[in-house]
C-alpha cells in the first residue's frame, strides 16, 4: 500500500471501529460470552488450517534468516491453540463488568448519584511476533465490551489474519458486529504512525514490545498510551528479618526466570543483617551463575563466597534493567536509604521488602512509589494473573489511568450517573 | 526572563516539586489538615496586604483597558477571601482518602493482594484571571499529597504571588515543605510550553481556561492533560413523560444561567409529546428571551407560541456550545434517534433525559457515552459539590483516568500492594 492508501485503510478501520463500538457497549453479557464461547469452538475445530497459515509465516521466517528461538515464538502450536481457546471459556465465565454501578448515594438537593462502568470505546494494539496476542488481546476487548484495532508483527500476518477472520466468525454467531475486531491488513511501518494519531476513532493504544517501539509510540501518539518501559525491580532484604526467608524470595525473584520483567535486578541489604545474609544467597547466586555487581561493602563480604562472579557496580548498574543472569547489589544503613535508593533508581514497576519490622513493611508499602510494592512476597507475583484479574492485557509503569497489571477494569471507565425525581438547580 | 532563563527557573521549579512530593506523600492526614487550617487563618488575618496586591493588579487591569467585568474577576475581595478560608477549612475536615486500602483479597498461592490509594506526584496547574483558583488548586493538593506548579493569568500575577507566599507559610507551619506548592514567578508565555514538557518532573497538568488554550496544551504537552473542552448538553424529553416536570427541567438546563459548560445547549423531544410540550417551554423561552434554532419540524409547532425569536438551525447547530440565551431544538422519533443524535453531536459532557419509562432510563444510562449522564434532572447538577466530592479542581471531558467533576480522586491513583509470608512463585 502506498501513504494515501494507509491513511484511507486505517480511517476506515477506524470508523468501522467506532461505530462497532457503540453496539458492543450495548451488548448484553450472554452475547459477549457466546462469542467468546463461539471463537473457543472455532479455535478448536480449524486447528489444521490454522497451523497451515502460520507455516507460511514461519517458512517465511526461516528462509529470511530468523534465529529458531524467534521463529519458535511465531509458531501456533496444538497446545497454544487449546491454551487460547481454554483462556476465551475462561473468560465467558467471569462476571461482566460492564454496567456495574459504584457508590450511588443521595445528595442534599435530592438526585442520586454514582458512578457507572462502561468500556473505553476503541482501543489500538501494537504488537511484535507472537500471534497469539490477537486471541488474547480479541479475546479481552470482546469481555469489556470494546472494539479494537490489531496491528500485529509483520513475521505473524498469515497467522493474525486467519486467527482475526476466526474472531469475527465468532462475534457474528453472537449476532455482535465483526467490526468490533480488526485487523490492520498492511504490515506497512506507516500504518502503526496512522493508527496513534486518529483520537476521532480510537480511544487508548496499547503497545507491546520493546522499550524503543514503546518509547517512539509514546512521543508520537496523538492519544493516550497504556505502556510499559522497563522493569528494574528490587528486592531489600530488611534488619530485622527471617534471613531463610529472605534467600528463598531473593533467589525466586532473580533466578525463577530472567527474561521477566517483574524479576529482580538489584538486590539492598541493611547493614545489620548483611553478614548473615549475603553469603547464604551469595553461594545460591554462585551455584546458578549469576554476576553480582556489588558496592564496595558487598562485595568485602561476597568475597568470602569460592568462586562468586563479583564485579564493581558502577552508577549505571543501579539503573540497569539486565533480564540476564545478573544482579546489583548494595549494603544500606535501613529502610531510609532502602526506599530512597529504589525511589530515585527503580522503573516504578515492582519493588519488595523482606521485614519482621511492621512499622518498616508499612512505610515501605506506603512511601515506595511504584506499581506494585510487596512485602515478604517475592517480585514474580507482579502479574495479572497472580493478583487474581483472570486475565491482562499488559502491565502500566505509569500512574495515570491503570498502574501494574492491567485487566478488564483497565479497559473501561467511569462515568457520572444522576437519577433525579425532577429536581432543579437553585 | 529569556528563554534559558525560563527553563532553568521551570526546571527548578520541577525539581523541587518532585523532591516535595515525596514528602507530601509521606505527611500524615493531621499535618495537611494542619496546613489547610493555618492558611485558613492566614487569608483572615493577611485580609489588607491581600488587598493592596491585588489592587496593583486591577490597577493595571484598568489602565490597560480591560473590560469592567474582567477586571471583577480579578477582585479579592473580603467576602471572597473568607470563601477561600471556609474552603480550605471544609477540605481539612474532610476524611484523607491517601492510605485507603481496597480489595484486599487472598490469592490462591497465598499473597494477599490489593490497592492503596497514593497521590499522583505533581500537578501543573494553568489557569487564567481569577486568582482565587490559585488557594482552590493549593487546598486540593495539599489535601491530596501531591506537590503542584501553578501558572496563573499574566493579570493577577501580583495577587497570586501574595497568595502562594500564604501558602507557603501554612505548609511551613505544619512542617510540610514549601515547594509543595510552587507558583510560576514569570508571566513568560513560554513558561507555559516548558511546564507541560517536563514529564520527568510533572505527572499530569490541568488546564482551565478557554477551548483554544486548552486544545494547544493538550496537542503540545508530553505528559497526561486532565482537559475540559466545551459542554454541548442535551435534555431529551421522552414520550412517555411528565410535562409539567419536563417543562421545569429544561427551563432550569437552559436559562437557570446561560455560561457554566453543563448549561443545555440542546433540546431534543419526542414526537409523541412534541405538541404538548414545545409550546409550553416555547413560552418560556420566549418571555426569557432565549432563541430557538429549530428543525423544520419544531419549529412548525413553535411557530404557535407568539413572539418567539425562531430560526431554522443549520448543521453546525447541533455541535454548538452558545453559553448564550440560545438552543437548539429538534424533534425525534424516539429514545433510539435521541440516543443516536447525542452520541454523535454532544461533547460527551452531560446529558439528560425526562422520561417515565423504564426501560428507556435505563438503555439512556447505559449507552449515552458522556461522562455524566441524567435521569429526570437538570444537566447544571453536574458539578463537583453537587456530586458530593466537596471539591472540584476541574471537569474532564476526556474518558482516560478521570472523568466529569474532579475531586480528590481524580489528584489520586490506586498502586497495588502484596502482603505475604514468604511466598514464591512456582
Amino acid at each position: 500500500m502506498n501513504a494515501v492508501n494507509i491513511a484511507e485503510h486505517l480511517s476506515s478501520l477506524g470508523l468501522q471501529a467506532r461505530a462497532a463500538s457503540a453496539r458492543m457497549a450495548a451488548a448484553t453479557a450472554a452475547q459477549k460470552s457466546r462469542a467468546l464461547r463461539a471463537l473457543a469452538t472455532l479455535l478448536r475445530e480449524n486447528g489444521d488450517a490454522l497451523q497451515a497459515e502460520n507455516a507460511k509465516d514461519t517458512a517465511r521466517a526461516t528462509a529470511a534468516g530468523l534465529a529458531a528461538p524467534m521463529v519458535d515464538r511465531l509458531k501456533l502450536t496444538p497446545k497454544i491453540l487449546e491454551v487460547l481457546a481454554v483462556g476465551c471459556e475462561q473468560l465467558a465465565a467471569m462476571p461482566d463488568i460492564i454496567g456495574e454501578v459504584i457508590g450511588m448515594k443521595q445528595q442534599p438537593s435530592g438526585i442520586r448519584v454514582g458512578q457507572m462502568r462502561v468500556p473505553l470505546g476503541v482501543f489500538g494494539m501494537i504488537f511484535e511476533s507472537r500471534p497469539n496476542v490477537t486471541i488474547e488481546a480479541a479475546s479481552l476487548s470482546i469481555k469489556s465490551g470494546n472494539a479494537c484495532i490489531l496491528r500485529g508483527g509483520s513475521e505473524a500476518i498469515e497467522s493474525n489474519k486467519a486467527l482475526a477472520r476466526l474472531v469475527q466468525q465468532a462475534l457474528v454467531a453472537a449476532e455482535l458486529p465483526p467490526e468490533a475486531v480488526q485487523l490492520v491488513q498492511t504490515t506497512d511501518r506507516e500504518a502503526v504512525g496512522r493508527l496513534i494519531a486518529m483520537p476521532e476513532y480510537v480511544d487508548v493504544i496499547i503497545p507491546r514490545g520493546g522499550k524503543g517501539l514503546i518509547e517512539r509510540i509514546s512521543r508520537e501518539a496523538k492519544v493516550p498510551v497504556i505502556k510499559h518501559l522497563d522493569g528494574n525491580c528490587h528486592t531489600y532484604v530488611d534488619d530485622p528479618c527471617d534471613v531463610e526467608m529472605a534467600v528463598k524470595i531473593t533467589d525466586n525473584a532473580k533466578t525463577q526466570k530472567y527474561s521477566p520483567c517483574n524479576a529482580s535486578e538489584g538486590l539492598l541489604v541493611a547493614r545489620g543483617v548483611a553478614k548473615a545474609f549475603l553469603p547464604e544467597i551469595g553461594a545460591i547466586f554462585t551455584a546458578k551463575g549469576v554476576e553480582m555487581r556489588c558496592d564496595a561493602e558487598a562485595k568485602a563480604i561476597l568475597q568470602q563466597v569460592r568462586g562468586a562472579d563479583l564485579k564493581d557496580a558502577t552508577e549505571q548498574d543501579w539503573s540497569e534493567e539486565y533480564l540476564a543472569p545478573i544482579i546489583s547489589v548494595k549494603v544500606v544503613e535501613g529502610v531510609d536509604e532502602a526506599i530512597a535508593h529504589i525511589n530515585r533508581y527503580s522503573s516504578h514497576h515492582t519493588d519488595a521488602i523482606v521485614t519482621r519490622d511492621h512499622m518498616h513493611a508499612q512505610r515501605f508499602l506506603r512511601e515506595v512509589d511504584s506499581a506494585s510494592v510487596m512485602v515478604n512476597a517475592s517480585t514474580r507475583f507482579a502479574d495479572g494473573f497472580e493478583y487474581g484479574l483472570g486475565a491482562e492485557i499488559g502491565i502500566s509503569t505509569d500512574k495515570f489511568h491503570a498502574r501494574g497489571p492491567v485487566g478488564l477494569e483497565g479497559l473501561t471507565s467511569l462515568k457520572w450517573i444522576v437519577l433525579g425525581n425532577g429536581e432543579v438547580r437553585e
